[in-house]
């Protein structure tokens, strides 16, 4: 076992947990405990019952995001369900208070059909002031999430998807203008059709419908005549692949200026990269272990290339959008996060970079710019 | 609105809540992103993933219970939903962490139904270390939390029954010993069956099955003959009233020992007390109005009164208990709640009580050696 992976063991069980909770007040008197619990809290309660839209002004529900994940796709893990997840729970519930100043509370669920997330989601939905989905698998991903955001009134986003994808146009703007290319007309192939890929492809395509985006999937391109498609791809037919190309991710590579690598490790060759555009740009994001490696895709001749990770340049993380969404939402009690929500930060991430250059395609986690910056636009 | 309900409500308004999330590490380094989030998480994740029963060494659910509730018998304020009962909850949670260090986070529900409530702990249970049902009406609440005691693998109490019953029994063994009675050969009279009534019945039956107990509802001692009694009711039919006396809660009251009243404001009159044995007992314990007030019960001759009420002598509350109790079963890794568990627990508060004496039943909640001396007994 590698070094950082005994450093993490070791350090999680010295801390037993990474949150804990803190209290904005003191009990330590007869008054205190008159006022904060019964009889004084029953004040509140009773004027809550009589004004059930003040909630948000009494309780730290106007600061608290629930990150609720079933387990079903973690990291690069896969299905490890609820308990094991629970770490990365923990984690973003670290990033989110660390970055944004939102308290937010793990909660893993023991459920993992679309109706029961679902329906637990909606009963807890008082307890919160937004909701974080996470680490679920596509393609129930997409229902559970469009379906929350139907019934419930508060800001529902599942940053698998919509964070990676936000995150991933920023660095597609300073990628492109670094490159002298337009990216409205660029060639792009998209690798993986999870939920990471299927809202980077709708994404692109609310941002201009014409990028000329190719998706591939592990069978290979997708379009019109394949007959092993689900729902959620054949929908993307009308949004990706509008020459109707089929073959294999080396053929849809020919000519194309983009690759984005959400699938696997090592899936992009050196032999791949040669077939591209002059100048071309990878994102190979795939967790912990990227698409290719980026100092051979380097040698093979790629221009700008971002992966997922801290070691090397222009990471491309979802820590970039997601707390200052969430900071938006909550302060300027906005109760559904929009594709133009969405854009908006997209652009105002790519324009963090002040000179963008090969290596500085995407501002870092720490600029402290970012959250200020983003809760502006959620409005 | 008296002071102290404005107070509660400014100081309520002022905090915007009661409790915040607090981080055990410093995220300011790419090495502790990469240690508490991705990659190096992934580790413990899949160290969880192969060690399932390992969960509670490396995440916060070691020393984390959940208040649930769905806020249909919040205080004196009966059925005034989730949103409402939010406030009670927090309150509840700030207890757990000042007087048991655990970390309480409360979590509100929008469904009421028995199988709802049961469904929607169940799938959140994993999140958890403990779960301690709060403000759920009676009759539903006897039900969920048995069934939840039987699929769930973690400590559950609901603390409206059992909290109020181990305070109460733990009064009554100090009271008796001033008053120089055997409780287990008192006549007692206990008004009001809902959660905490059912709970303490039962709990006074598993001291001394010998205790002469009579159950009094809105419509009066409870009875073979009555047509009109819930399952609930029925069973109690088995521990109490072994005489089947009929009548009203004067009728009860000739020659009892105890009156313990969980019911309602101003029930019991100095005429009804006066129909008592000597050195009476009265527990008037309906919040924040007991069903007598102390000074006129004291006129009225009876010898200890006690209330829930922190501003006379004697309050009984179930602060006494559970923070003791869960801190017991998440150290010691105790996954029900007993009777025994109970029992103990009762004693133990009594005990605390060095000299008991008239206005000195129970100990004070600022007692610091509650904790200690009842998480021991949670083996």
């Amino acid at each position: 076992m590698t070094d950082y992976k005994q450093n993490a063991l070791k350090l999680h069980k010295q801390l037993k947990g990474k949150i804990s909770i803190n209290l904005k007040g003191k009990l330590d008197s007869v008054e205190a405990l008159s006022t904060y619990y019964t009889p004084g809290v029953g004040a509140v309660s009773d004027y809550l019952a009589q004004h059930p839209n003040a909630g948000k002004l009494y309780t730290w529900t106007n600061n608290l995001v629930a990150v609720i994940s079933d387990g079903s796709a973690v990291l690069g893990l896969g299905d490890i369900g609820p308990t094991a997840s629970l770490p990365v729970m923990e984690g973003k519930c670290m990033l989110f208070k660390h970055f944004a100043g939102i308290d937010a509370i793990p909660i893993v669920l023991n459920v993992h059909s679309e109706e029961e997330i679902i329906n637990t989601v909606q009963a807890l939905a008082p307890s919160f002031g937004g909701i974080n989905l996470e680490d679920i698998a596509a393609p129930k991903c997409f229902a559970i999430e469009e379906k929350l955001k139907k019934i419930l009134n508060i800001p529902i986003m599942h940053d698998d998807q919509h964070g990676t994808a936000i995150v991933v146009l920023a660095g597609l703007i300073n990628a492109c203008k670094v490159a002298n290319k337009n990216l409205a007309k660029t060639k792009i192939v998209l690798v993986g059709a999870g939920a990471a890929g299927v809202a980077i492809a709708k994404l692109l395509y609310e941002f201009a419908p014409t990028i000329d985006l190719i998706l591939v999937d592990s069978i290979g391109i997708i379009n019109k005549t394949r007959s092993d498609l689900n729902d959620t791809k054949k929908t993307l037919l009308k949004i990706t692949n509008k020459n109707n190309l089929s073959g294999s991710l080396t053929d849809a590579l020919i000519g194309a200026d983009i690759f984005i690598g959400v699938s696997k490790a090592n899936l992009l060759t050196e032999k791949m990269i040669k077939l591209m555009n002059n100048k071309s740009i990878i994102f190979a994001l795939a967790n912990p272990d990227p698409e290719i490696i980026p100092t051979i895709a380097k040698k093979a001749g790629a221009f700008i290339v971002a992966t997922g990770r801290s070691d090397y340049p222009n990471q491309i993380n979802n820590v970039l959008a997601f707390p200052g969404i969430f900071r938006g939402a909550l302060d300027n009690n906005v109760k559904k996060i929009t594709t133009q929500h969405k854009l908006k930060t997209a652009q105002a991430i790519a324009d963090l970079v002040n000179e963008p250059s090969v290596e500085n395609i995407i501002p870092s986690v720490f600029n402290n710019q970012l959250v200020p910056t983003i809760s502006r636009l959620i409005i």
